[in-house]
């Protein structure tokens, strides 16, 4: 394992990161949410930067902002790089903007090792991939792929403001997103932190994606009486919370028994599921709880786990119900987006291409939701994870070394090097 | 069973209780909470009614609206009788109202008889014995009793008015309490509404209350760590919801075992415990909870019972932490009332008052504290429940029916009448 001599300037990398991390709500760090003054102002430095290193910038109609060199053989299609700059609340300085510097540091290597590839190169800055206040996650990566609806586009924050109307104040155009959509994209590769600890834990470089999980979302309402709590006899209680936190119980066993049973075998799957969201209604010390509800969140690499996880759920929470003498009054699949394999011939590029840099790698799945799961539904994607200590992300402790960040870049910089040659 | 000719007016009675149900925010049926202009429109409603049965009227320090008639004998002291006029935000038209004006009609039907007792009878509308703004119930019957003390004066409700200044706002003297304390009550008696379904089920005419529970509230919180759901592995969570959800089963299952042994026994003893409040912390679909914090309501007429429980929830909590690999960070008792037993002598006179009537009665522990509860520290007391429709209470729907709140005001006066003569 060696991280010396990276055919990229590690330090130009980490600078672009921190110069990114400086512009946060300083009161809040590091907070830069899609759509603010503050995401406006990352983007003026993602601009100049690009055009500093020689990249074309343009807006698509989706909002993401598009850095582009063009190939020496443009038929050949585009080859992309990317991630996201926007951040949650009270986030990190890494996650999705890494990506994104990434893509930088490659074509600025690119340029410094005298290599003009064959393909065209584009740096994407997805808009929005963390959800926002409009209530939708991957705004951009949706629009490139043809799956920003108008009923995404009519969704509206708090405020008032409808998603479209943000989209065109970024410099987007909602009413002709069918210019956003891509079919000369022949590879997409991103960067992004494990945000879990497996790399960490094992000493490794990096994680070679294999599949990014589907997500199930599971809402469940119970409905009791709610009655006087001193007054109410035991056995003449309809007590919505005794199901609820049954079916917690219930969620947590099965999914602990699913995830053990893939971690005995041998290339097992991804599983886990949790309940985030419990709410008690009317929630007083005195009263018997008159309406529960809970959602619950299952994620796995293999669609048939969470069928058999749902089943188990659906039979034991209405047992659950039955026994407290209350109604499950909902038990609704929100969302399921499917699990998305990343592409083999990619893969192996990123597996080879950490080989030759001498850095240790392993596969590896994820269990959170990239711009990568949409953009292969238009062009083969891969994805490089780099460490990121104790798992922390999404706060401000997320922390990745500099070393850590250019291995990852390394890697995807070996592997555009390796498919501009071998994608014809 | 018989409800005709009872000795007192079932009508008057029953316009009383319906006039103050009609001085209620009309956005909210019934609200007329203590403190608030709806609170005093009431209590001039009662002190004008008070003033035409021929009673005294004053507002004593400790905010108590206290009706008067001398006795023949005064030297023998007071009988008291009373209840409560505010109610909980959209509560109902019986709990509390239905005793004051019982006390209120007893008067006037021992004035229509021709009788005049040989002690001093006082009808009382304690303060406050609901939960407030303030935070704090039975302001009135505390102040009475000598407990209320400059703690509980200092607490404010969330605009910052402090309750000695509401207590003095409706006409009590926070500095002077020790007016309001007495030496000189030889009985109180207070009619209530079951809110249980006892007596209803059984089709019985009055509950003579045996004991008030005592009442036992637990905090406990468990810290976690707040993970990503979809990257941190079933394995390496620290789910502060599922030890908080563990935790709700235990309570429901060692309460219910309690109650049942209870049950099994002849002359069994009352037990219930309730989780009402369950908070989770962040709250997000796709986090792993870091904290979680919950109540138990935990009441019975034999703390014998209710340390049992608590030492059970103690040790099994603690175990559910463990297994979710989560601390304990709380376990802490709130408040803890002891149960009171009602009166031998008084109950023996309501007894006798019930078969003199023809009423089929039965003895009863009340779930639910009232202020009976703190009157029995100052003066023998006891307590009449008549049925309500379903057990319901502090609802609109809360229903008593007329003759059912005549029977148990009839009750009361009986006992009146015959205390009357027997306490010297």
């Amino acid at each position: 394992m060696t991280k010396t001599n990276l055919p990229l300037n590690a330090d130009r990398l980490w600078a672009d990161v921190m110069r990114l991390a400086d512009i946060t709500d300083p009161a809040r760090p590091y907070t830069r949410r899609s759509f603010t003054a503050l995401f406006l102002e990352g983007r003026t430095f993602i601009t100049r930067a690009f055009a500093d290193a020689g990249l074309v910038t343009r807006i698509d109609a989706a909002g993401n902002l598009i850095g582009r060199i063009e190939g020496t053989d443009p038929k050949l299609g585009v080859i992309a790089i990317g991630s996201h700059s926007d951040t949650v609340p009270a986030g990190g300085r890494f996650d999705g903007i890494a990506g994104v510097a990434t893509g930088l540091e490659i074509v600025r290597a690119l340029r410094d090792a005298g290599i003009r590839p064959r393909h065209t190169i584009e740096i994407i800055d997805f808009l929005a991939e963390e959800p926002s206040e409009y209530g939708l996650s991957c705004v951009g990566s949706r629009g490139i792929t043809g799956i920003l609806d108008n009923k995404m586009l009519d969704l509206r924050e708090p405020g008032g403001e409808k998603l479209r109307d943000a989209l065109r104040r970024v410099g987007g155009d909602p009413d002709r997103l069918d210019l956003a959509k891509r079919d000369d994209i022949r590879a997409f590769l991103e960067l992004h932190i494990e945000q879990g600890i497996v790399l960490e834990s094992r000493f490794l470089d990096v994680g070679v994606v294999t599949s990014i999980v589907g997500i199930r979302r599971i809402e469940i309402i119970f409905h009791g009486e709610a009655d006087h709590a001193g007054t109410t006899p035991m056995a003449l209680r309809h007590d919505a919370l005794v199901a609820a936190a049954n079916t917690v119980v219930s969620v947590r066993r099965e999914a602990e028994k699913l995830a053990a049973e893939q971690l005995a075998a041998a290339g097992g799957d991804y599983f886990v599921a949790t309940v985030g969201i419990l709410d008690v209604d009317p929630s007083g010390s005195n009263i018997v709880p008159g309406r529960c509800r809970l959602m619950i969140d299952a994620r796995t690499t293999n669609p048939a786990l969470t069928k058999r996880f749902v089943e188990t759920i659906d039979r034991e929470s209405l047992a659950h119900a039955d026994a407290a003498r209350v109604a499950r009054a909902t038990f609704a699949t929100l969302s399921d987006g499917p699990p998305v394999a990343c592409d083999a011939n990619l893969r192996a590029a990123l597996r080879q291409g950490a080989r030759d840099l001498g850095l240790a790698e392993t596969d590896l799945s994820s269990g959170a939701g990239h711009d990568a799961a949409l953009m292969s539904r238009i062009a083969p994607s891969a994805m490089v994870f780099v460490p990121c200590r104790a798992g922390k992300s999404h706060a401000p402790e997320e922390w990745a070394d500099r070393e850590a960040i250019a291995a990852g870049a390394a890697v995807i910089y070996q592997a555009v090097r390796d498919i501009d040659q071998s994608l014809t």
